[in-house]
C-alpha cells in the first residue's frame, strides 16, 4: 500500500467527526442537559473514539487537541443541535445513512493509525473498531444508559470487519484509497444493509439463569 | 509571565483535592456504599480531573502517582466523610462555596500544566476545564447518575473562562500569581455569583423530538 | 527479590483474565445484550484492570495489544457464556472461587509491574489493586449498574492487602514465587474467607443527610 493522504482525508474525517456529534448532541437535547451538556456530549461521541485509541497506542496528546479544527466539528455540530433540535431530530433516518459512512471512515483511519504505531495485525483492527464505536459508547456513558451497541444494533461487527480488511491489505500492493475504499466500504454497506433490512445482532437464547 | 511555584502551591492543591474529595465521599456515603467505595469516590472526585489531564496530554504517571500526598488528602477526607458525614452533610453550603475555590484553582493548574507540555492555547484551556470538572464527572459515572455538570448547574462554563484568561495571558510579562489570580478569581467569583444569584446555564427550547 | 518469571507466569494470567471474562460475559448474558455486548463485557472485564493500569504508568500499548493470547482468553469466554450460559450461570459459586484465584493473581502481577515502571510503594499497591478490580469496575459501569465493589463486597480490601505484601516484599531477598505466593496467598485467602463467612465491608452510620 502507498501512502497518499491529502486533504481530502482531512475534510472526510471532519465530516465523520462532525456527524458522529450531531447524533450525541441529539442525546444530549432529549435528556433536557443545558447548552454545557450539549457540547460535551457532542464533542465526546465526535472525538472519543480517537482519544481512546490515542491513549492505548500511546500517541499522545490526541490529534484533536493538536489541531484546532478538530474542536470546530463538535462546536459547530453541539450549537446547530441546540438550537435547531427539532428540525435536526426529524431527519435522524438521514442522520443514521450519514452515520454508516463516519462508521466506515473511522474503522479505516483508526486501524491505519494503529499499525503505524506498531501494533500487530489483530490488535489494529480491534483498534480501528474502538474508533468506530468508541464515541458512541461514552456517549452512553455519560447520558447513564446501556450502550446501543450492546442492544442488539448491527454497528460493531461491521466496524471490527471493515478494520479486518484494512489490515488484511495494508500490506499489499494496493493504494492507500483502494484499500480504504474497500474496508470502509464493506463497513459502511453492511451497516447501511443492516439498518435497510432491520438485521440485528444474535442475542444469547435460552433462560437467563440469575 | 513568570513561573515563581512554591510550596504555597502545593498547599493549595491538597486543599483542593480535600474539598472535591469530600463532595465525592459525601455523594458515595448518601448512596449508602461502603467504605472502599466512599474512599474510591473521594479519591475519583478529588484527583480524576487530574488523571484525565495527564493521561491525554502525556504526563503519565500522573503526579498523584509520583507523590505520596496528594493521595493523603482524598483518604483523610473519605475517612472524615465517613464518620462525620451527618455534621459534614449539614455544612454542604459552606462546602460549595470551597468547591467554587477548588474550581478556580484546577482550572489555573490544569491550563498551566497542559501549556508546559506544548498544548496550543484552545487545547491547554479545555485541559483547564477538564481538570476542574472532570473528578466530579468521574464521580458521577461511578455514582451511575446524570453528572451534575449537564444539568443546567453554572460549573463548567466558568471553568473554561477562567482557564481561557490564563492561556491568554501566560505568555505576557506578568508574574505567575497576577495570572492566577486574573483567572482563577474570574472562575471562583463567577461560581460563586451563580450559586447566590441561582444563575443556572440555558437548556434548550421547543419541543424535543423523539 | 529475584525475578524468575516464567511460562508458568502467561498461563495463570491467561486463567485469570478467563476466569473475570467469564464474569463479564454473565452480566452481559443477564442484561439480555447481544454477542458483541458478550464479548465485549467479556474482554473489559478480563482485561479492562491491566488497560487502566498500564496506561496511568506509561506502559501502553498495554500488554493485551501486543500479544494476540491475551485476547483468546476473553473471546473464548465470551463464546462459552454466549452458548453455554444457563450451565455456567449455575456454577457461579464456583466461578466465585476461581475468580478470588484470580484476584491474588491480578494484585501481585499488578503491584509488580507497576513497581518495575518505577512507581513508589504506596502508588504501586494501589495499581496492584485497580488491577485486580479495574476490570469489574468497567464492566459494571458499562452494564449502568453501580460497580459491585462499592456495595459491601469485600473484595478490593483483600486486593490492596495482597498487593501491599508484595511491595513490602519486593526489595528483599526473598525469591519471586515467595513474595507472589504471600500477597496472593493473602488476597485469595482473605477474599475466600470473605465469601465463606459473608463478611461484608462496613458501610457509613447514622442518618445520611440530603
Amino acid at each position: 500500500m502507498t501512502t497518499d493522504v491529502s486533504t481530502t482525508q482531512v475534510v472526510l474525517d471532519l465530516v465523520g467527526i462532525f456527524v458522529f456529534s450531531i447524533s450525541g448532541a441529539l442525546v444530549a437535547v432529549r435528556k433536557g442537559y443545558d447548552v454545557f451538556g450539549v457540547l460535551v456530549l457532542a464533542g465526546m461521541t465526535g472525538l472519543g473514539g480517537g482519544f481512546i485509541r490515542d491513549v492505548l497506542i500511546d500517541a499522545t496528546p490526541p490529534a484533536a487537541l493538536e489541531d484546532w479544527r478538530y474542536l470546530m466539528a463538535p462546536l459547530a455540530a453541539g450549537v446547530l443541535a441546540f438550537v435547531f433540535h427539532p428540525a435536526i431530530g426529524r431527519m435522524e433516518r438521514s442522520i443514521n445513512v450519514l452515520d454508516a459512512f463516519g462508521l466506515g471512515l473511522f474503522c479505516v483511519t483508526g486501524a491505519l493509525k494503529a499499525l503505524d504505531y506498531g501494533l500487530g495485525l489483530v490488535p489494529a483492527a480491534l483498534m480501528g473498531m474502538v474508533t468506530g464505536i468508541g464515541g458512541g459508547m461514552l456517549r452512553d456513558i455519560l447520558a447513564s444508559r446501556v450502550p446501543a451497541v450492546f442492544r442488539g444494533e448491527l454497528y460493531a461487527i461491521p466496524a471490527l470487519a471493515g478494520a479486518g480488511v484494512v489490515v488484511a491489505l495494508a500490506h499489499t500492493d494496493l493504494s492507500y484509497w483502494t484499500v480504504a475504499l474497500l474496508g470502509g466500504g464493506l463497513c459502511t454497506g453492511w451497516r447501511l444493509l443492516a439498518i435497510w433490512r432491520h438485521w440485528r445482532a444474535p442475542v444469547p437464547t435460552g433462560p437467563a439463569s440469575v
